[in-house]
This record gives structure tokens, C-alpha cells and sequence, in this order.
């Protein structure tokens, strides 16, 4: 059966696509959005299982050999609608489209969902507001072997598409998952993770500290930090040394900053 | 002297202003942008001097303790001049803008400006293209204390909004440099500083090595690492473990967790 084309850019079928960049519509449908072949090729990896597969192979950069993942997934049953470039560049949300964008189920992102292995490293993430700076860790989360991203309080979703990019598509592979920082301080404990609290208001370095056993690394805001909650529930403060002026690191840095410190002590990989 | 006003978004000097935002006519002219009162305050207190003061009390965040700034340029014989809200809005190239733009004389960027110190630590970034990148390099140096950032066949100007933007403004405190890679080599060897080159290309761990003298740390685009040239001159290669699906680390990140394993070797600051 020939995939349904759509060359008209006033297709309603784009109008319903382009308003899965609100988080409120992803959720009501419980979809998530990916763009871009190289993060479809690593979610498809990781095991998703895509709903509908929009191609446009005039702007694809290899087309030859990336109709391979069309035939295949169209093989797997799911559905595959081709666009012409029009009806393409009306949906796609980055710079620089290059042919894929899929509509997948969106990934469940409970606690109760995660298995942790023994002795883990996870990152708690704390209110962080901007897609880039998530998605950026969970990249990061990704080349360090860390067990577990955890959203404490997030104002962002994992759908979100600018996540999506930013993680190069490691929100798929990543175990990741959201909760008020109330229940995520309970998981920790209850699984007996000591909690780190990354904060510049401590004289204990991050390198004088033990990150050997089941750890867990907070980062907060960079506005703002960690809440006072989460301070006050961590078992230690750990601090990045700085000396410029400007004197912030940004929170993803930070982040690959301590998890690398972490990937030492804890033995090559 | 009343500052002059304009509250025409059709004046002429703001296009002049927006003309700006290209890299030529900003060499052709010598000059640097600057937007936002953090970065200005910053470039200020790195002794930054303005040329001219662009400012809009009715954006400003914090217009009673800001426009001390203002006083205190006007006061240095530095033109002021004041904009309509619609003026600011059209010259101004970043979201959330608040009512302070600058157009400053563009720093020197030789390698025989640089002046480093005994035992220098230094980054090598070569061929970057993205301005947030670089930016995001300059904010991790200034944090690490690192000596001189150098920009080795750099494909972006120190000068770029972007990379001012990126780097909170410490593109004016910490020393920075552009020249081809053939003459940052020959910098660093006449400088008795030891090449690390960042690569995946090593079976040598960044915590393997020594990296306590004067030592420069070389990163290379994203896509396609360091050149040979490079490479062949390092010292030695080192790589940063990653066990992940995406395999690969952002550019900056990688410049950080290197650069903060120096920090440690070298010991609390």
C-alpha cells in the first residue's frame, strides 16, 4: 500500500502535528514528538515504538541510505506519510529539517517505573526550567553510565521537543523519570541512595567526597539552587570550586562536572 | 548635557546598530556588542570601555539600582543615549531584553597580547562554529580559573553577540586569543606548554595523566574532533570515558570535565 502523501501545507493533519509543541496537547494524547534522523535512529534504538513516521525524502541529507528506517518501520506496521517539502518545513520545529519527524507514545515517567541496578548513580534535576540545560544532561547522563535521570519539581516535560534535541535522543535510552521533590527525597531513601546537594554554600569540595557507593547528585535552578527542601534532606554539600568573576557554572556543567568526578572515583569504565 | 533620545524606530543609527550584528561590519568598525546589565557590568568591572551607552529605563528589570551604571558611564564622558521602548525592541538581538545595550572598541585578540603566567593552564578550542559553545567555554574557563583560552582556526569572533551572550560576559575578564592552529602550536611549544588533545582516538584516560605543569588542554568540533594537524603535535591524546548509546559528549561539557580533573590535580583554589 503507497504511504499517504500530503503536499498541501493547509492539510488539517499539519495543524493537529504542529500543536504537539504545546506540552498540554502531548499530554492529553500521551505522545511525544521526534525530529530529526540521527535522534530517531537512537529512539528507535532504545526500543520506541513509533505511531506515525512523517517523511520528506527531498530534504533528507542521505536519502538513500536513510529510507532504509522508513522501509523498515512502514514493514513494522506503523504508519508512514510522506510530505512535500512545503508541507514538511510547516511542521518541523528546528533549524535545519532534515526529513524525519515521528509521533511516538509518550514514555511513562513514574518512580514505581524505574529499576535501579545495584549501587547507582543517578542525577536529580531539580526545577530546572530550560529544555536545553535537560536535555544537555541527560546527554551527558548518557556518556557517563548514570543509572537514572530524576526530575524533581520540573517545570519542563521529557516530551518536550527542545529536550528531545538537546539529549540527542538519550531521553530514550536514559531511565528517566518525574516527581514532586517530595517523593523523589523518599525514593532516595528508601533505596538507600545518599544524596548530594551541588550548592556553593558549603566548604566541602566535590572531590573530597566519597561518590563511590549509591549516590545520587542534586543540582538545582541556576538562579535559584536547590530548595531548602532538598538542602535540607541531602546527606551532604558539595561545592565546584570557582575563582572568576562571573561566578556561575551552568547547571549542566555542573552537572558533567560532579557525575565525572563520580566516573573516576568509581573506576574506568 | 540632556542624553540624546530617540523614539522613532525608523532612526538611522539603530539600523546602523542592527548593521552590528555582522561579523564583517563589526570588523570593518573595531567595535564589540554587548547586551544585558549583567554582561555589561561584568565587561565594566574587566575594564571594558564603552563607546556608546544604549539604555531603556522603561525594560530595565531593576531601573532605580541600574541606572546607576548608566550615571556612572555618562560621568566617564561615555555617550548615553536613551531609547523609546519600540527603539530598544528593534535593536536589540536577544529575548528578554532589558534595556541595556553597548557598543564597545573590539579587543585585541593576538597571541602576542597575552601575557600568562608561570605554570599557565590553557584552552585550546579549534575549529568551533557555534558561539554558544565558545561562550559556554569562556563561563566554564572563567570558573576553573584557566589562563588563556585560545581559538585555533576559529570559524566564529570573540566578538559575536552570541559568544558574549554565552559567556556572561567573561569574554572580557578571561585572556582570549585567535590565530591559526599552525601558530598556536608554535605558541605552545615556545611557551614550554604541553599539549593534551581530547580525542576518542586513545586508549589514555583525561585521570591518567599528569597535568599539573603548564599545560593546554586542545578540543575540537563536534563533528569531526581535532585535525591531524593538531593531533599530531599533542604531547599526548587523552579521552574521557563514555559507555552511552550517542557516544559523544557536547563540546563544552568535554572542555569542562577535563579542565575541572586539572583543577583537582592542581589542587583547591
Amino acid at each position: 500500500m503507497a504511504d499517504l502523501l500530503i503536499t498541501s501545507a493547509a492539510n488539517p493533519r499539519l495543524k493537529q502535528l504542529v500543536s504537539l509543541r504545546r506540552r498540554r496537547t502531548r499530554e492529553e494524547q500521551g505522545v511525544t514528538l521526534l525530529e530529526g534522523y540521527d535522534e530517531l535512529a537512537l529512539a528507535l534504538e532504545a526500543g520506541v515504538r513509533l505511531r506515525t513516521l512523517y517523511h520528506c525524502p527531498e530534504l533528507m541529507l542521505d536519502a538513500e541510505h536513510q529510507q532504509q528506517l522508513v522501509d523498515d518501520e512502514r514493514a513494522h506496521g506503523v504508519e508512514v506519510v510522506r510530505l512535500s517539502r512545503a508541507a514538511f518545513e510547516k511542521v518541523a520545529y528546528r533549524e535545519g529539517a532534515d526529513g524525519f519527524l515521528a509521533v511516538a507514545p509518550a514514555v511513562r515517567h513514574g518512580l514505581d517505573n524505574l529499576a535501579l541496578p545495584d549501587n547507582p548513580l543517578v542525577l536529580v534535576a531539580e526545577g530546572v526550567e530550560k529544555p536545553g540545560n535537560l536535555g544537555a544532561m541527560l546527554r551527558t547522563a548518557d556518556a557517563a553510565g548514570v543509572d537514572a535521570v530524576l526530575a524533581a519539581d520540573p517545570v519542563t516535560d521529557w516530551g518536550n521537543p527542545n529536550v528531545v534535541r538537546g539529549s540527542k535522543g538519550t531521553v530514550f535510552s536514559v531511565p528517566v523519570a518525574s516527581a514532586s521533590t517530595v517523593d523523589t527525597l523518599k525514593y532516595l531513601r528508601d533505596n538507600g541512595i545518599r544524596l548530594f546537594a551541588a550548592t556553593p554554600d558549603t566548604d566541602v569540595l566535590h572531590t573530597d567526597v566519597d561518590l563511590t557507593g549509591p549516590v545520587a547528585i542534586a543540582v538545582g535552578t541556576e538562579k535559584y539552587g536547590l530548595t531548602d527542601e532538598l538542602m535540607d534532606a541531602a546527606d551532604s554539600r558539595i561545592r565546584i570550586p570557582m575563582v572568576g568573576r562571573a561566578n556561575s557554572l551552568n547547571v549542566a556543567t555542573s552537572a558533567a562536572i560532579v557525575l565525572y568526578e563520580a566516573v573516576r572515583q568509581r573506576g574506568t569504565r
